[in-house]
């Protein structure tokens, strides 16, 4: 579970643009705020039922959005290779070879 | 014009998968095959109005969506930084911290 909602923010994070104002209250509430569905359904004056079944749309269109988009994934490759090379330039002679080959690899993920 | 139609591409490029197949189809021979309205309308049967309609609606939802995810212009600044990473790295002794800095400026566009 823990792992989901890990997942979820990231997806919220990188595609909340494309989602509606409702959309975005009711996952920022959940999945930031740790609000429960209950307390969301009191907050808008609607049926728990209701704030359910627009999570779980919300959610499937965000794995849709990430299916088609591949902005999360893309997002952890970069980061490893971020971090790659980053732990290559804090010796003291870097090889300037395998810091080129990581450049390349960064450019290819665009 | 030419700076449209490049950038008509790009966004093309990056966006694709959000579209129709039947938007995917009438963008890709225009701006990619460099088909002429009235060709595209004589291949599907439809009017050249339609593809017009069809077409500028799309050009439209393209910049719509990099108005809210931003990947074209995310995509510019990234290459511009590893560009700029290579050459740093070409020199006999290239200065490390510049390059970690660089790397920092590259994680924040993420």
């Amino acid at each position: 579970m823990l792992e989901k909602t890990t997942r979820m923010n990231y997806l919220y994070d990188f595609y909340q643009s494309l989602l509606t104002p409702k959309q975005r209250s009711y996952m920022s509430l959940y999945y930031l705020d740790d609000f429960s569905l209950g307390e969301i359904a009191e907050e808008y004056d609607v049926s728990r039922q209701a704030v359910y079944d627009n999570i779980k749309r919300t959610e499937a269109m965000l794995e849709e959005y990430e299916e088609k988009l591949l902005l999360f994934q893309k997002f952890q490759e970069r980061s490893k290779l971020l971090v790659k090379m980053k732990e290559m330039l804090k010796g003291d002679n870097p090889i300037n070879e395998t810091i080129i080959e990581t450049v390349a690899e960064l450019e290819k993920l665009d």
